[in-house]
């Protein structure tokens, strides 16, 4: 991130490998918490953002690009959504997603850095919406490696990682033991979903990320969006299971009842995006 | 565009409604044509690039993004792919995929602009690579509104608009009568493509790009892919036919003898490409 004036109208820009996507607007907020720099903008297009480390994580208007694509796909084909943990997601945006799901029951929301929450919170409360709020809601601000490994067998129906990439402090959400522990506790018939990066501007991790998970859960498959603030704009969120390709097939009964509200994410398009695996890739995994 | 200095490693930008997408490079060209400035860039990430008054075009390493996306799914799913007319594509690059399938006789490519061609023939000789030599390609500098409203009727087996945005030179390719033209001229069994902008910078163009190829050639739908240097990074083609969708249904031969040379398109991505349109643009096209 380029741009370290207080209220001045700048363009705060996102730098990756010679390219680099930048939004005009000013900053509200910079500062190291004891994880990472967070950054809080006031952009002319996109609303108030928060970016960590310098890297674009959300905005106001461009959320939804994200969180829906991670969530509807694993709490629509999961066999139960009772118990419901994620990891990460501290400015609350896949917790809302999540409990617009009736039948979800706890929500373990597991963010390791107090300050982001907090910050969220502050600058940009319509992304966790209600959520805070909610009494299924637990926030735990706790390590999500140390969290899985603690947990008992069966614990969630399902799991969802909502991580920024892999360096920093969600360098073991891509780890194998991290993801044994996910299988572990993650119920019968339940789902894992986690970012897994660009196609385009983080191919290798993409592909290594899709590889670990088919051998850890037995079947995986990318879905494949757009975000427009993250590199490339060309994103992946991969999801998991133990005994097939469930999250695949949403269940009418809970679709029907979050359509309405959602901006990117139907049945339609989730068919779509698991298909839409670029010609490269299909190679590349086999 | 910002950065007018030659030779100096500068971030050339495309700013489009308080964002910017960049790459870092040097200018190697930088002058006005009777149309249009013309702009070739060395970038870091992506070889050699061309924008068109400021707004990025093409890049070596990008360019199969775009250029297969519009040419596969009409050349795989018309009835004949005889004679195929391309207007605009002065880069070379829509003739070369067109040119990859062996059963194309003639493809009359109608560029406005002759330096565009000759620029990009210098600076960018692969991404026209054999086209500009293969005898089957008759190069027209003229302008395309006209061409196509001089043109007799079944003139052509396929169309394609491979234009910028609608504004400059490229306006008049957006519009009814254009269009009609087109419809005229295309052959029984025929479609036609053009690109549809980006379904998130450039939201109205889309839609009404989408409705008015549905009610000129009754059949018409987009489909949705990702150019990291354009605006938002999620861009849309559309095709169009008038006795049904079989621009969605790829002839197997065809596609089999394409497959093992591209990059994004498949059968199965162009399914998913066609199937993943987001929650937003369904509604908003009943």
């Amino acid at each position: 991130m380029q741009g370290s004036q207080i209220h001045k109208e700048i363009w705060i820009d996102e730098c990756h490998k010679g390219v680099r996507y930048g939004m005009k607007g000013r900053i509200l907020l910079n500062e190291e918490s004891e994880f990472q720099r967070i950054t809080i903008i006031e952009s002319h297009r996109y609303g108030k953002g928060l970016l960590l480390d310098g890297c674009w994580m959300t905005a106001e208007q461009q959320e939804k690009h994200y969180h829906e694509c991670l969530v509807h796909p694993a709490l629509c084909g999961a066999k139960a959504i009772q118990r419901v943990l994620v990891i990460g997601g501290g400015d609350g945006g896949t917790a809302r997603e999540c409990l617009m799901h009736k039948e979800l029951a706890t929500l373990d929301l597991v963010e390791i850095d107090p300050k982001v929450v907090e910050v969220c919170k502050k600058y940009l409360p319509s992304i966790g919406g209600s959520a805070w709020e909610d009494p299924r809601l637990k926030l735990h601000i706790s390590d999500g490696v140390s969290w899985v490994s603690k947990c008992k067998v069966n614990s969630y129906d399902v799991i969802l990682v909502d991580s920024s990439d892999p360096s920093g402090p969600a360098e073991g959400l891509f780890n194998e033991t991290f993801l044994r522990n996910c299988r572990r506790i993650l119920n019968t018939g339940g789902v894992f979903a986690m970012q897994s990066e660009s196609p385009e501007s983080f191919l290798q991790i993409h592909l290594d990320t899709v590889k670990l998970l088919r051998k850890v859960f037995n079947y995986a498959d990318p879905l494949y969006g757009s975000v427009p603030m993250y590199p490339s704009g060309w994103w992946s969120w991969t999801f998991a299971a133990m005994e097939g390709h469930h999250y695949q097939n949403p269940l009418k009964k809970r679709a029907d009842a979050i359509s309405p509200q959602c901006k990117i994410w139907s049945e339609k398009w989730q068919k779509g995006a698991f298909e839409a695996m670029p010609a490269f890739i299909e190679r590349a995994l086999v």
